[in-house]
Order: structure tokens, then sequence, then C-alpha cells
């Protein structure tokens, strides 16, 4: 598995880099200060899993790099910006392990950095020309804050559905991932079947990227995220792996006392944080999440059927099991 | 002039009622506490100069009212959007005479909700599907936020320069009015240079409306703008008439120094504001901003000898004159 997921990165490499580059350019603002700290965070950015699969949509049909990279480089910076803007949100003080703007910057100069982020990847998305990209960067836009504001709407409340919960995910990050496959096959040509094929295959992708993502909030510490365990928690964000946990504790046990009073905000201790974690860990509930996770990743690969190109889809299925490997 | 003023928006109300609609109906969000706000802060708003424009910049040449009633709602909901985080940044309280949202939701509430009117603006810019409207939506969302961001690095800076101050102003309020008219020429079909006088009309229109917002400013209190004076000297924001006054007045008098402490934001009781804002007003500096704000409008009103229809023209001219109206 290690060896065949450097695959990806290695035949799309001069594209990713071109990608970065247009990045990079577009996050250089004219403040000194802001322009170091936006750059700090655009560099220490992840793996570009965003781009890499609007890169590889386009390339299973018509290989046209330069609206393909120009789009790309507009989805990472639509991901950054909503970075920006939730961290604040969260009043997070740590992304990617380095401090958030917002522990270094006013909350005012953090809103209007992600303001600019949002323009200037408008006017990438712009600038492919394409009528039917720009509706799908916009539409996205709306999906990403639909499922924030659902994030915030549905804190601190154990009785939500597991419904609930995929549709929030989906906004705040499969939105972006499938909106991603989506421009770059219609950028790439395909036919309208395959763009479908591909924007569910995105869409997919993003639902297992964001249930990894809530299993490692509680699995994983510091030293591998980047940022403390239990920060949903912490947030009152209610993830599968809690509503797992919290479907088989014994109704007014001290696992459930202690996992309301943390949910409800009324114990925000790191202690009380972490026993509750311990608690989510032992129950084996991690595991089933997990199971979820890659049976979206799994459904993800099926959607590629559609796909003519045998290398290209190869890679597609390569970013589904890098996905579920972050776990690993 | 009262009865020449009223005519634009006699001929221009059905489609601006078509206007107010789109725009209400994008900014129904799913949460009905953040709908109702968003609702009646879009309801108060103002005369609705920049989808006039756009309309009538449309109108002088090929009147499509469907694309160009789409992209004025894109225009005033963008507009709405920015004023959303631009309370934000200056932590106002008041706003056409009303609470902000600011001051009743959390600052996480008040970035998403923005973030979300952005995204429907963005959509509305979409739906045109003229990809040169897309851009000049991206790049004037860009200008704005750079205006936005040399507010916020200009503030409390007394030797700032003319240009200084207008490249601000273009970026912050000018841009919108710019891009308002463009958009409207190119969905019109005019010619490349009907379009570039269309957006130099918008840009001095801008410019005289942000000086005359600068000087009401100074010169009204709550009663009339519906937020008290001054709140320009308090955020530090050293606007045209205060450097007109700061350029007059003899180094070390008192006036001075209040000035400068006011500015630098060493005093900050409201007293203190009013006697500044009392000097500015005696010294004539109020006029002689209002002069630069009538020669932006006179220059406004000259592009616009390339409209071919002679009662499109009329009312936009109206619309310059309504600008400095304002004042009377």
């Amino acid at each position: 598995m290690k060896l065949r997921t450097r695959d990806v990165f290695t035949t799309m490499r001069p594209d990713l880099q071109r990608v970065e580059a247009r990045v990079e350019e577009a996050a250089d603002v004219d403040y000194p200060i802001i322009s170091t700290l936006v750059l700090d965070l655009v560099r220490a950015g992840g793996k570009r899993l965003r781009p890499l699969i609007l890169l590889l949509a386009g390339r299973a049909y018509r290989y046209d790099p330069d609206p393909l990279v120009t789009a790309a480089a507009g989805v990472e910076l639509l991901h950054t910006a909503s970075l920006v803007h939730d961290d604040t949100v969260d009043r997070a003080a740590l992304r990617r392990g380095k401090p958030t703007l917002n522990s270094v910057l006013s909350s005012g100069a953090v809103i209007l950095v992600g303001d600019y982020l949002f323009a200037q990847s408008a006017m990438l998305a712009a600038a492919t020309e394409s009528p039917r990209v720009v509706a799908i960067f916009a539409s996205t836009l709306a999906d990403i804050c639909d499922g924030q504001l659902r994030e915030m709407f549905d804190a601190h409340r154990l009785d939500q559905t597991r419904e609930e919960y995929e549709r929030r995910i989906y906004g705040k990050t499969a939105s972006l991932f499938a909106g991603a496959a989506e421009m770059g096959a219609v950028l790439g040509g395909a036919t309208e079947a395959d763009v479908q094929s591909l924007r569910a295959y995105g869409s997919d992708l993003g639902m297992a990227f964001q249930i990894v993502d809530d299993v490692l909030d509680l699995r994983e510490g510091t030293q591998h995220l980047g940022k403390p365990a239990g920060q949903d928690l912490r947030q009152g964000t209610v993830t599968l792996p809690t509503m797992l946990f919290a479907a088989r504790i014994v109704p007014d046990s001290p696992e459930d006392v202690r996992l309301r009073a943390v949910v409800g905000g009324d114990l925000d201790d790191q202690a009380d944080i972490d026993l509750v974690v311990a608690d989510v860990r032992r129950s084996g509930a991690l595991d089933d999440a997990l199971a979820a996770a890659d049976a979206f990743a799994e459904r993800a690969k099926s959607h590629l059927e559609a796909v003519p190109d045998p290398e290209t889809r190869g890679l597609l299925e390569e970013i589904a099991d890098l996905v579920i490997d972050r776990t690993a």
C-alpha cells in the first residue's frame, strides 16, 4: 500500500507544483505581516487532496492542464479560506501544528484575510471562463457555509440523528471533494453521466475523509495531529464515534453522565475531556466509525467504473486508499 | 431636484421589486433566528443604488431584464455580506438604525452568516452565465477586501496622503459601484469603450458617495444616520474632512493635540470625540470635502456622454445628483 500511494504524487507532481505556485501567488497579500502568515498556512497545507482529485477527474478525459491547474488552485484556496474562518468561529489555537491566524491577529483582520482568500479563489474559478465551473464553485461555498452553520447550531446536542450528522459533514467537507471532482470532469469534457459519477466519487470520498478526521480527533493527540485530542468534544461537536458510543452506554452510568456534561459544556477541563476520550476509545466506537468510513471509501471507488482511462482510475482509487490509510 | 429624483425610482420600481424578491429569497437561511436577522438587515437597506446603477447601465443598451435583475440582486447581496463582516471588524453596534448582527449573535455566527451571503451573491453572479460578469464580481470582492484591509492598516495614522485615502475608499466603496455599472453594460451588450465609460461613471460616483458618507459621519448624529457621530474618529479612521482639517490647524495647538490623541486612540471618551467633531465642523473642512465629492459626481456625469439612450442617461444623472443631495 505504501508503495502504491506514492505513485499518484509522483505522476502528478509537475502539475501539483504549478497549482502550488498559483496558490502562493494568490496568497501574496500586499501587507507583509499578513502575507507571511498566509503563506505559512498555505505551505503547511496537507496533501492537496482536493486539487489532486480535480486534476485527476479532468485527466480521466481530455487533459488540458491550464484550466485544470487554475481551478485546482481555486479549490485549494477556497479550502484555506474556509479553514481561516472556521478557526475563528471555533477559536482554535492550533492548525497543522502551527498557531492559527486567529491566535496571532485580531479577529477583524482574520475575517478580512479569509474574505480576501475567498475573493482570490473566486477569481481563479472565474479565470477558467467556464460558467458551470463557477456555478459549482459558488454552490460549493454555499454548502460549506451551510455545513458550518449546522455544526454551530447542532453543537451541545446529543440527540442527533445519523442523517443530521451526515448532512452536516457533507456540507462542511464532502461538498468540496464532490465539487472538485465535478469541476475536473466538466473541464475534461466528460459526458453528463460521467460528471455525475465523478461527483458521487468525490462526495463519498469526502464523507470517508471527514469520518476519519472525526476518529483521529479522538484517537490521536497533539503529536500526530498538531492539535490536542478531543477538540470536537470541547466544542460540543457530536461526531459519529461519539454518537456510536452514546448509543451503547448504560443510561445514567458514570460514562453517560460524564459524556452529557462534556458535550453540554458543563465540564470543560482537559482532564474531564481526557476521561470521555478514554471512554470512547474503550467502547470500540472508533472501530465502528472507521468501518463506516471504509464503506464510504469503497462506495467512492465503485463510482469509478465509469472512468474510461484505467491508469487514472487506478490513481483515483489510490486516493481513496490514502484517505483510509491515514488511520493506519 | 426633489421631483426629478423621484423619476428614477418610479421608472425602475418594477425591476427593483424583482431584485428585492431575489435578494430576500437568497437571504432566507434555514435557521429561523438567523433568517429573521438577515431579512431585517436586507429590508432596512437603503436606496438600492448599486442594483439601480447596474439595471440602468444595461438599460442604456439592450434591456434584457432577467440576467440584469439576477446580477443586480448579486451586487446588493455582496454589499450586504461585506457590511456584515465590516461591522464585525469594526465591532459596530448600530447599522441602518438597527442593532448589527454583531451585537446580537456571536462573532462566529456573524462570520458564517456573512460567508453564506457571499456564497449566495456568487451564485447569483454565476447564474448570469456570463464569464465576464463573474470575473468582475470576483475582482470586485478582492478590491473590497483590499480597501477594508487598508482601512485597518491605515488606522490611527494622521500622516496619510490623499492618494492613500482615495485608494482605500476606491476599494471599500467605489469598486462595487464601478463593478455594478460595468456588469450592467456588459450584460446590455455595450461596446468595450462604452463599458469602460460606464465603469468610470460608477467609480467616480462611488468616490463621491463615500466622501459624502465621510462628511455625514462628522456632520450628523444618531437621529439622521442611525449611528452616533464621529464613528470614524472613534475607530481611528482618517477620512478626507479630517485630513483637510489636520492640514490647516496650527501645530501643537489644543485642536492639534486633541485630534492626535483621538485619532491615535489615546482619548476615546464620547466627550473628547464630540470636541474634535466640533473642531472639524468649525474649520470649514466639511464644505471643502463636499466640494471634492461634487467634483467626483460631476466627473461621473461627464462619462455619460457615451450613453446613446437620452432617457437612461438622464436617470443615471439623477442618481449622481441624488448622491450629492444626501447632504442637502
